[in-house]
């Protein structure tokens, strides 16, 4: 791959090109940003090798377009580069939702959807920007990638290829799998956490109630501080699957709720004997 | 205070002692335990000064005696020592939940409920037992105390002194109300962490979901990895609380359900919004 262009040099897509990078991959990298501020940013702290204004000059022989920038964006950044797009280019990008994209790249790239390859890398960290990129940060982490019957082999290659590359395992699977897999996952806890804190927030005795919140209440609540932008997006992108498991949240907490009416201290006791020996497991597993 | 005995050396007991001897404070220190070997460890450990299984001489001359059993045990603890009781000895407890506490030495020490004060800690550590007993474990954490419109004053001022030395600030508020707060910012999280992963973990993909799961699932579900055996008993005690939350949060989430089915997304965004604000504005207070 001899030009990769990355749309949105933020965290996600300065830690690609930092990776690649230190993996010692031979290929010119080229930033595309909303703001000239983030892109002199990458180009000073040598993420990228060159930044481009010109879509044109940006796209039209390019090996690989990683779309990196905000989701919402999708749709408005591949109709801008659509024009320009040459056969042999492989488009993929790294949102966290995937029926959606995948149905943006499938109305907008018409007969080049064959060279889209739906990606999403499972990393992130507290900070954002180009700044906060990292070399290291997909060691180790899963990317999902989710080609579809029409994709090209070569272009799921190429993806495979390069978040290999960066060190992350990755799994294919189909878009929706992938949607109903994070609802469950990410979007709820996410949901869930923002819920816990808008239900405090707006009482009365709000101040009282987080003067007494503990490191419990810290880390359960860490990802109601993430991005609202961005998780507004997440959701209504991923409306069907988050509802389905808000659904069956609703069920588990009905049934909890029942278990203590009843006071059914053996029943409660052995859900979160059940949910504590998961969660144990898991975090060995992770370990 | 000459003579201090506390009932359960584990990880808030044995601080409690630690944190003392650390201050200064002149105090024999006497353990009592359900088990020897946890006797045993808190006298190698020198967190003890002694180990007493004869109740009687554990009691009778104490100046204060401190439950930090589970509470579950605290009538079972309250039974066995009130026989012994003086009339000077203030006795207090380090539990998660006080009505049902106060309702118990209420109950048990009939005239001597005077003597009683409710207490609750809020430090804690992954780690339990003895071993893990730290003798700053309170420094600059938040105590409770709820005493009555019964409770002697001396007892009450004993208390503040004992928590104030371990370095902890005091507050004073009806049992009631401690058990409405920590049903909100405590007992609530518990429960909705250990309802995500239980949810989670029943589903015959199960395996699958839990592989991608990643790190904010890793914080949303930390206390779900909490005991089970414990966190039935604190539901139980607050029961009504703890109901009056899950209530309060199930319209929190129907409000939320419904945005996404409108396709608010502007409503969404205000919600996550206000929740994101409040929680990185306490995380700052925090620090």
């Amino acid at each position: 791959m001899k030009k990769l262009v990355i749309f949105g040099v933020g965290l996600i897509g300065g830690s690609v090109a930092l990776a690649l990078k230190k993996a010692g991959v031979d290929t010119r990298i080229v930033g595309v940003c909303r703001t000239r501020y983030s892109l002199d940013e990458a180009l000073s702290l040598g993420i990228i090798d060159e930044a481009e204004s010109d879509l044109q000059m940006a796209v039209s022989d390019a090996d690989m377009i990683m779309l990196a920038a905000p989701v919402a964006q999708t749709t408005k950044i591949l109709t801008s580069i659509q024009p320009f797009l040459s056969q042999h280019t492989v488009i993929t990008d790294a949102g966290s939702t995937k029926t959606d994209v995948i149905a943006s790249a499938k109305a907008v790239l018409g007969d080049q959807f064959n060279q889209f390859v739906g990606g999403h890398p499972i990393a992130g960290a507290e900070k954002s920007g180009a700044a906060a990129a990292l070399a290291d940060l997909f060691v180790g982490k899963n990317v999902v990638i989710t080609p579809t019957a029409d994709t090209n082999a070569n272009a799921i290659t190429a993806v495979n290829d390069l978040w290999r590359n960066c060190g992350a395992n990755v799994s294919t699977m189909s878009a929706e799998q992938h949607d109903a897999i994070f609802a469950a996952v990410s979007h709820l806890p996410h949901l869930l956490a923002f819920a816990l804190v808008d239900d405090i927030a707006s009482r009365p005795n709000a101040a009282q109630l987080f003067s007494f919140a503990a490191s419990g209440f810290r880390d359960f609540t860490r990802i109601a501080g993430s991005h609202p932008e961005m998780w507004r997006d997440i959701s209504i992108a991923n409306k069907q699957a988050l509802l389905n498991e808000i659904t069956a949240y609703e069920s588990e907490l009905a049934m909890i709720k029942q278990l203590l009416i009843n006071n059914d201290s053996v029943g409660l006791e052995a859900l979160f004997e059940r949910a504590s020996h998961a969660r144990n497991q898991w975090a060995k597993s992770k370990q």
